[in-house]
């Protein structure tokens, strides 16, 4: 799963670990830099990034976005903490319907972690950034204090271009939108808590962690009128769908019965209490979509994913603003509320 | 120092600390972002930052830099990790020659870390975005659990607009080109050991800290031809013109009598053993600047801080590149080496 093909560039024997001196601006942090990240991640730019990256971009209606991943464990069935940087600021571009191209890169390294273990991660940075055609351009490693940290904790900002002029946003929901899915929900957050608990399970369940900018792209290439997107990540479908209908002022219905969880994942999801309306994705996300361009939106989203789904629909303006409810499968209906904490934490 | 008049939007008597659950995804993290973030950094945008900011540049060619700050501790004399976080990645902006315009914001809190110390950081973003003229635009939030982390670790990205045509960078400086700074060195790092290590100092050492864009736009608008610029953070002074030297071939001289230092600063580093051109600032850099520009950058940069001054020069090319000497107060030459690491850990 995770690829640990090239041998890593710094000499184990002499630095197994990662020293506060490789944060400290001297010749050892140039050194890690150089080989372990600018040969990485070097790009066409005639000039190398110094203090910032200079960059043309091909529009000036951008998209900017960032996020930190702090997961635990770093590596998980489906993915890795690299990887998931990569896709996470990915798919917030995404989400504004831009196309992403730029990503910067920090990195905050406890003292002591494996240089080996660095290494993996910056390869799966490297492969997911290719995966997602974004380009690293600009970065900053700084190191804390044993037990001032944990292992690696990775910042991506990232920025896209706007090649469109919808506005996609909450707020441009409208009553009577469809509300599509792209697939399954709960792999990621179950992936980590099954390994985090030694959960021993037939199968491995592994993370969703995907990039999603493609199948956006085509949506918005295509001409679908999109309203409003949103990735599911920490606090699940429930929770983006609350968010929504609390910024939109409308209330939204799903049906239980069209949304998609694995067996396995259900499975994992009774034996830990945990409810998988409220679990973390990493590849999946709705769209708000008016009921006149859907059935080509759902053509497309099943091209991407074939487990893609209309799941429900924004059902009200004004009354019970923020109200998001559930029909089950046996037709009765509940109210899918905000949590106040979240079920996992540190799964992004 | 460090302003803390507004009081906390969040009850602390119901929220002494924060918590895991205010990273979760669910209402607490929500009223979180809201009380404390969205509402201090609301800009005029028509559309509130839901995953990505949506932005329009004025131009397309762009520069973009990121930057994690791990201080400790996280409030000094003369600056805070919020001012800190602000000032260093504008100041990165800034070095290339660009107009800092917007910045990303990404919080790393440890569980338990008091609600009023995130308001504190909070109220001095604020106000040191204020002062450097630059719109926070969007967020993100993580809380990690205890002993995993120290505190808060603050990362920023920033973007900013290009407005000339000057290439700045070390493969642009000359030979002959003078080497300005703008200002005495020391203080930044001075001011972090004092505290660290309980320094009892007749007077108190402040860091330096304070954003530098607009000096360096002055001069660009003067149509000073500026070959390339750094500031002199992690390794100060010598670490930097030794990065330089390297990168552009060439050899660098520079006198140890125009190099300003406090005297304070001075008896500090005699005590503690350092050497001042390795220590740390955070609003000081170089500029190398071709003889027939020298004068007016001079004037322009005194017209900011009145003890600027021109500290060297580009000696050579080719032959021994990427040496830096000085000369000393009594007329004899030692060569200005790289550290391997630094002298002070997790000072930015």
């Amino acid at each position: 799963m995770n690829d640990f093909n090239v041998s890593c560039p710094i000499p184990l024997d002499k630095y197994p670990q990662v020293l506060l001196a490789h944060g400290g601006g001297g010749k050892l942090m140039q050194q890690l830099l150089e080989k372990m990240v600018f040969s990485t991640f070097k790009t066409a730019q005639d000039i190398p990034p110094h203090d910032s990256a200079v960059i043309n971009l091909p529009g000036s209606k951008i998209a900017f976005t960032t996020d930190s991943y702090v997961i635990h464990p770093l590596f998980f069935p489906g993915g890795d903490i690299g990887s998931l940087a990569i896709n996470g600021t990915v798919n917030d571009l995404a989400m504004s319907g831009a196309r992403p191209l730029y990503l910067s890169l920090g990195f905050i390294i406890e003292e002591g972690l494996p240089m080996e273990t660095l290494w993996r991660v910056i390869q799966s940075l490297k492969k997911a950034a290719d995966v997602a055609n974004i380009q690293v351009v600009t970065g900053d490693t700084k190191v804390v204090d044993r037990g001032k940290g944990d292992g690696i904790f990775i910042n991506t900002a990232g920025v896209g271009i706007i090649e469109h002029d919808r506005s996609i946003a909450p707020q441009f929901v409208q009553p009577g939108d469809a509300i599509l899915i792209n697939g399954d929900i709960g792999r990621h957050g179950i992936s980590i808590m099954a390994v985090r608990e030694g959960l021993e399970l037939e199968t491995t369940i592994e993370s969703d962690c995907a990039p999603l900018h493609n199948v956006v792209l085509e949506m918005l290439n295509q001409g679908i009128e999109i309203n409003c997107l949103r990735d599911l990540t920490r606090g699940g479908l429930a929770s983006a769908l609350n968010e929504i209908a609390t910024s939109a002022e409308v209330t939204i219905n799903i049906k239980e019965r069209t949304i998609s969880i694995q067996e396995d994942v259900q499975g994992a999801c009774e034996i830990l209490g945990f409810d998988p309306l409220y679990v973390a994705n990493e590849g999946k996300f709705v769209a708000f979509i008016p009921q006149s361009s859907v059935n080509q939106a759902l053509k497309i989203m099943k091209s991407f994913s074939q487990d893609a789904s209309i799941i429900g629909e924004v059902t009200g303006h004004g009354t019970d603003m923020g109200l998001v409810t559930l029909e089950s499968k046996i037709g009765s209906q509940r109210i899918v509320d905000m949590l106040s904490g979240e079920q996992l934490p540190r799964i992004c």
